[in-house]
């Protein structure tokens, strides 16, 4: 389990920050799906840099080009390889080995595991830039989930102390998820964008940073996908979510609310809705015993600020073996939150595609 | 990713509840490692049912019978299969087939995946016991760790409202982990056992359940362990963690606490300590950019509250297709989380372990 | 890629030859699926020792215990653990640890690789036992597969010199397989069985051993099974041929005699057959391109002599370190080739459930 | 497993015959590694079509761009990707649709699996020149065990009816193996190159093609690399091997021929050599009970005739429905086991290179 992921739907992921490219393998996608290259696109503009006054300065186009899998206009089957070329790397702003490690970074970790050979240059392999292929593999899966009726979107939740209204895990739906989806800076309550924008500008303004919580949903999954244990809905969902650069949490319907509730006030009730079985409430969030329930999946994501910060801080300089005081230059988003929407939803796209596979076997 | 899990180490789960046995396959566990059967009994005897009044009054002696993998009182390097034999199960508790849906419980969603051949005796294979073998594979996986000089251990952080002292992820240290292993109700302010059980009774006296978040930390793990992405040290734990019934929320380090934080509060600093590199605080709980920092690795877990109440609930009888009022029988533990402390930390020692064993090639 | 093997269909065996249990946990295995707990008993009978004058006079009945995954009488679709207790060990035949290594056998790389903490009784793990765990997940994976209307099934197509009848590979039919799979000593030309086992015989009384090649098949496998590359149906056969013990050779359809044909001879003419496109021959051996053509599936499976032979050999005492005479003791088989017929069916049944597990996402 | 493979050592290939690029993913490859961009180009060169007389006409440089996981010349440990775009492609050569299926290629199972929607030009995904990227990785996989003083070669057995010389599965060495490495027509009695090189002219005259034998070791391998059943040194080779387009039949070591001998001559003894145990002869090929024995790796691979034929076949047109007769039109090798030679070497090295790396952790 290294740039490898999954069994049915499998990806692999390559590339470094200020390398030649990022990209990715995608394989086990069935074949005759047609590829919406303008939606690849318009998911790859919500993450891309140099969009928004509240992210980095750096500009990259992120155009994937597909290299593989695709013939007109429909996938093959076949493994398919998107790549995105780097264009503006600067790599001047960065040193060509590791020497001061940056607090909140991979710098550390990075240089013990791969013995100083790792490529340092904004963060190499490391960089939130990984993410970039992750958001055109995830767009794929939420185009092949569209078609199976499945909407999956987000909203930021939280940007520091800044709250939006909470998403509700019960009467959520599709049209609200494709509202969202559309939004730059994605809210269910629109006139949270001003004091959620002041906290990131403030943030910059020092020389800080801010993080937040994204909350995403699916709607429309089937019940009966996933396993009782280690195959888990929220296992697998966690898996990818905690494969995001900065997300130290991860819950899944109330979550830790539900360790303040009663098991009375936790459970959710089935009745017949139509015939079918149905919960008047999703306190769980879309899956019980580890398999969809029929219930929106939601899951809510906590990312820390951006460890990249212009202020002063105290570190090591592992090349000469001193601490010494830093400022990070380069250019870097204050809050990394609102690019982080569509990644986070391509994780919970990719995950719920997967299972999607895996009971279908297409 | 069914019943199985993992690369270098592997695991692989079987049994139902009320069937004649549970275990776990093992592999991957170096030769020459003396299986210390004491220490197992003790953490499977911290598991089992029936040894505290907080508990379900089910008794299992929950004894593991090896039937490969040691030879001598040592590991030989092959599969090591652990059986735990059903032995107190009373059926007649519950009828044949799936009928009424236990609101909470994985009775819906198993009897739609399973398409009604699921055991339902107890759960059957969605059944808590599951977590039995688990505790016993957990226990070797400690082992293996300590004799690397890692220490695991785990608190219960809260049940229902009442709090437990917070551990501190940056001081935390084997002794204390060690003691809190010993402790049949571990805390680390005592004093909290008597307004914790209370909550407990309270809510068995309504005929009610309640939840709580397990702290769990493991000590001495060296840097370097995991991968930048889908191996991420979050995802490994936090896939397994995932695949503890009831739980819905997991953190590493500060975890949504992070959210609220800036960046210059929310880094943490390195520094020189000894000549080798450390961070004075421990806010990202031990893993930064996926892998092992050498700090204390911290992960928080939430535990809704055990959906078996006795409490009348609406449901659906899907037999009959029709809603019906429930009152769960049968014996069921009002609340799981003092039973669910080894686990949670079982569930980290496998996690570590595998990461060791990537590491080493042992 | 331990003792586990697989994605959607996935085995876990463990055990030792004179440990306490060999046993296997199959998972993946639909729901709802009817065990013929005779056919089984039939399958394992036809591997079983002491059976049959030409083999070891060990006696094991091998019935194997189901411990999960089955509720009156059918597959729950959880993890399914087959468990066959040794019953008529008898380790004062071997010594207890690793000494004299025995030409021939896992002796001493086990030894290398295991750093002597191997089980060494009776070969430990590198049992051939361990092949009747494989026939019971084999014998389930070929009732499923009959339900799809898939027949499996193996003939000896030599022993030492001795030749039977070749199989077919274009005209070999379901009923063909069934008589073939009724018979103690699987042979097309019933006329082989003297010389064959008089082969056998005349090594017994040499103190020598013989061995063979197996011929197997499968008839009624659709086409557009399996991948191009790394999943083609010859990968995941030959993977599974070469985990059965003495196996040194494997080929499909016309095998190594494909390499001294013209392209003009070797290639297999497409037809419609019933407005269907068929092969008139097949030399292929039903896989092309990595995946099934709807042709037979034919594999030959090449066995090495038994190397336990009683005839002195000379050998190596590792905890001597010093050159030695060998006679290797105990109860062995002359030839393994019979009792191997039904392992290599189930090698086959399982890699073609795997992939019609795949196929169907059941 | 898909177009994915391994655990440690992870392949993912990806690319079509007339699209855009071929390539793959190795991830695994411990960092600080030097990697020799020459070697690669040399070994890419003995697989590029054009390069000789008895190959395709089709000329491609087959220069490997390598766009991530190589940093100042030397393996980062990040995954590495490298592509080889396309550049003679002639797709008018070829038509839009599967329609007329050619005979022994994978036209029609590749039409059935991908339900029409594969890219049928040249092959597709399923084209040979997919083990471009296959020879890139393996050329990896070589450069690296050479640093553990392994090396890995071969050459070609047979061709059609004419055979070298047989290599010596006990006594070959490495320098044999870096002088076969070196030749263009690979074979250990050159004067075997004229009758060779004369069955392919035949063959060609005729609109005709031939197959062959290729015989591929390693030496060095030390002992005790392997697991005893599914992860066998024969099952991960043979994996790898019969991933290969042509391969139809893989053995080890005296392979098919063990079956006709007894157990007294085709055990290997041991003996002590320099204190270490050695065994006097190979027939075993370098693995026992799957696990390497410390004796060289011998493997022999038989690769049936190019499918291609310019003589008329009788097919299958599935666009009309209508049987037709066809003449296979484009540039085809008479003969692939020239070629193939360096593919077959690249399997042998991934393989072992997966198990090093199982066994150290690097």
């Amino acid at each position: 389990m290294r740039g490898q992921w999954g069994d049915k739907l499998q990806l692999s992921l390559f590339g470094e920050s200020h390398g030649e490219a990022v990209g990715v393998i995608i394989d086990g996608l069935p074949p005759g799906f047609p590829v919406d290259e303008d939606a690849i696109a318009r998911d790859m503009a919500r993450r891309a840099p140099g969009r928004d006054a509240s992210a980095t300065p750096r500009r990259e186009t992120d155009a994937v080009r597909i290299l593989s899998g695709v013939y007109r206009g429909m996938t093959t089957g076949a493994p398919l390889c998107g790549v995105i070329y780097n264009q503006n790397a600067r790599s001047q702003d960065y040193d060509g080995v590791t020497g001061p490690l940056r607090p909140g970074h991979a710098d550390y970790t990075g240089w013990v595991k791969y013995r100083g050979f790792n490529d340092p240059r904004g963060g190499g392999h490391f960089s939130g830039r990984l993410t970039a292929p992750l958001v055109f593999a995830g767009s794929l899966a939420r185009q092949l989930l569209a078609l199976q009726g499945i909407a999956v979107g987000a909203h930021i939740q939280s940007i520091h102390t800044q709250r939006d209204d909470l998403l509700d895990d019960t009467t959520v739906d599709a049209a609200t998820l494709d509202t969202l989806r559309a939004m730059p800076f994605p809210l269910l309550n629109p006139d949270m964008e001003g004091p959620m924008r002041q906290a990131i500008e403030d943030a910059r303004a020092c020389g800080d940073s801010v993080g937040g919580v994204v909350a995403c949903a699916a709607v429309g999954v089937p019940p009966g996908w996933g396993e009782p244990f280690f195959g888990s809905v929220e296992s697998v969902l966690s898996g990818l979510f905690f494969s995001i650069p900065a997300v130290k949490g991860v819950s899944f319907g109330q979550g830790f609310g539900l360790t303040t509730l009663l098991g009375s006030e936790a459970n959710d009730p089935f009745v017949l809705r139509d015939g079918a079985v149905h919960c008047p409430s999703n306190r769980h969030g879309g899956a019980l015993g580890g398999i969809t329930s029929g219930m929106p999946v939601v899951a809510r994501v906590g990312l820390k600020p951006t460890p990249s910060i212009s202020q002063e801080q105290r570190t090591v300089d592992v090349r000469k073996n001193q601490e010494i005081p830093l400022r990070v230059g380069g250019r870097h988003d204050p809050c990394v939150v609102p690019r982080a929407v569509p990644v986070v939803e391509s994780a919970m796209a990719l995950g719920l595609c997967a299972l999607y596979l895996e009971v279908t076997g297409r």
